[in-house]
Order: C-alpha cells, then structure tokens, then sequence
C-alpha cells in the first residue's frame, strides 16, 4: 500500500495511526501541503479530491477520506478492531471521530487559514484566535461527551484504542503546537496521554515522520 | 424514535431523508438554531455535543452526529440499503459523505457565518463570498470524484440512494438559498435532481418541514 501523507496534516496523521495499530505496513509518498503539491495535476492524477491522505491499495485502486480509509481497513484487517462490536459502540465511535472530522478540523486546516489571512487580510493574532476559539469550541463539545456519554474508559470508547483516539490525538497535537490552553479538557488530555504512550500514536505524530521539517 | 431537528440545518435534514428512505416513523422536537436554542441546558442534557440532529431511541438511548446515526440505521434497519454491500463501494460512499460533511458544511454552518459577522465584523457581501467559495470548492471536488472515480450511476454511487445522496441534496438545497451558480457542477446536479424525484428527498427538504419558516 502507498500512502500520500504530509507529516504535519491531521488527516494523514489519523491514518498512520490506524496502519500502525493494525501492523500494516506501508510505502510514504510526501505531498507538501504548504508548498501546494496537492493541488498539483499530479496529485490530482491520484486523488480527484485533491486531498490528503490518499491510500493506494496494490492493485491500484485508491482510497479517499481518512475516516472512510480507516473505516475500510477495519474491514479488511479486523484485528485489532478500530470499531466496537457493538452498533451503539459503533455509533459513539463514529459520531466521537466526526465530532474532530467535521466540527474542529476543518476550520482549522491550511486552506481555512490562508483564506482567512490571504482573502481576509487577517493578522496572525486574529488567525489564531480563530484557530484557538475553534478547538476550544470543540473540544468542550468532546470532553462532554467523554465525561457524560457511558462508554468512555482507559481510551475514549473502552480500554483499547479506536477510531475516535485516532481523531482526538492529531487534534490535540495541532492545538498544542497553537499553544491551545487545554486545561479545561482533562478527560480527553487523559486518554491522549494513554494514547501518547503506545508505539502506534507515538511513532505516527508529525515530529517523527521522514518528511518532518 | 424521536428526532431533535431543525428545517434548515444541513445535518438534521440527511438524517430525515435517511429515516424517510428507510420508512421509520419519527417524532419531532424542534430545536431553533437561529435562536441559539441548541446551547440551552434543555437540549444540552439531551446532546453533551449541543448539536443537531440527536436521535432518542425508544429505550433513551441519545444517537449523535448525522453521519453515525445513518449508519446505525443502516445497521438496524438495512432494507433499503444506504451503503453498498462491497467495501470499495462502501468506502466510496463514506469518502463521497465526508466531502460534503467534512468540506463543506463545517465552513458555511450557522456557527461559522456568525463569528465571520461577529467577531469578525464582516458584511455580507464577504460572508455570502465565504460561503460560495467553499461551495465551489467542494463542488468541484465532489463533481470531479462523480466524474473519474468508478461507481457513479443515477445516484452518487450505483443506481439506489446512499448516504452520500443524503449529504449531497442538503449541501445543494443550502447553496441554492445562498444563490450559488451550479452550473459547473453537472453530474452533481444531475444526481441533486434524481434524488428530488423520490418522495423521501422532496419530504425531507426544509420547505415541507413543520417548523418552516
């Protein structure tokens, strides 16, 4: 399998997550999203989305949307399960995992920030202010859930990692690095520190990749 | 099963297609968004996350974000189908959902427009210029993935509704409000009309809603 990934992108991070938990190896193809390679004839060959990541799988065929990706190798690789074998189980870790997919990381992500500083003329006191007042905004909606849904244990669902961990980390991991304030958030820090201890979330963050500047 | 719902919201409107395509029955609570009534205690007690659509179970079990619950419908009730039986097509039509759910939405929601008024201060020439923006950018996406990636029939993927079906018709419905040209987007249009000749789409749509305004 050849993965397109930018080590510093939240998606492809939520993916090199789930590869390395399930022990899946795969080839790195680098598309620098700050230098635009993406939006590339090139890229745009591979993935009509224009999107990272992209999964080649090796017969050719190519896979889009981190989260559908992950719901495909879950699939395809059961063990260990991203998912619960339960459907309510399912549904938390799925509406946990969108709750980062859909209602923090978008408008946070490179091309939501350029638009801001470049159409709008922001400074970068009021990019991060946006940027910040996101995360803060999603990440009480998150620690909610954690705190009130049943369900949440050592990880967000239960006691092994899921799809929602995959979400949760790359996003703390990009609000630290926007000095975020993340007090407020103790559950969720809690289980990002149990994923931080694992191999698979430690050895798939940015700081760690072949293309980290 | 009771359905905490709004007429104008993108995410309560796929979900009310998907329960209209599956035949269930459902009780609607009406939850104003424009008013700020999501962020009362009331429904907060019913969603940690304060967003819509929330799905009550007859045995009080609260369904969260739209995309989870459709597949928990579609795990619970599976005729008609709203994912494929193959897992290409199923990854397909969840990577299809997540560029609207993911792309699109979160950028032109209600939340997002308002801190671009508020906080932001901008007028609304630069607000409806935000929001088209993302539309045409996401719509280009989502109308080059119909035209090169394999599967697309008379819906978005083969010739019955899915869940991407349920993303695309709200995202449309909402860039029409917003005078958006769509002419650029002509398989997406082609499957938006498609879909609006189905009693389950043309029911669910904001204008037929009992809390219309």
């Amino acid at each position: 399998m050849k993965l397109y990934t930018f080590f510093r992108g939240s998606s492809p991070f939520r993916l090199r997550i789930a590869l390395k938990l399930k022990g899946l190896a795969y080839e790195p193809a680098f598309v620098h999203l700050g230098k635009g390679e993406h939006r590339k004839p090139g890229f745009g060959a591979v993935n009509p989305q224009g999107l990272l990541p992209a999964l080649v799988l090796d017969d050719g065929r190519v896979l889009t949307q981190s989260l559908a990706i992950i719901e495909y190798l879950d699939e395809k690789y059961p063990n260990p399960a991203l998912l619960p074998k339960d459907a309510l189980g399912r549904v938390r870790v799925r509406s946990l995992s969108l709750l980062v997919a859909c209602e923090i990381h978008p408008l946070n992500n490179a091309r939501t920030l350029a638009y801001l500083r470049k159409q709008l003329g922001l400074g970068e006191e009021q990019v991060n202010a946006w940027y910040r007042h996101w995360v803060a905004d999603g990440l009480a909606k998150f620690e909610a859930d954690l705190t009130r849904t049943p369900g949440t244990g050592k990880f967000c669902h239960g006691d092994t990692p899921s799809m929602a961990d995959c979400c949760l980390v790359p996003q703390i991991i990009n609000a630290q690095r926007f000095n975020c304030d993340l007090a407020a958030y103790p559950s969720a820090m809690r289980v990002f520190e149990a994923c931080m201890a694992l191999a698979a979330f430690d050895e798939a963050q940015p700081s760690k990749q072949p293309d980290a500047e």
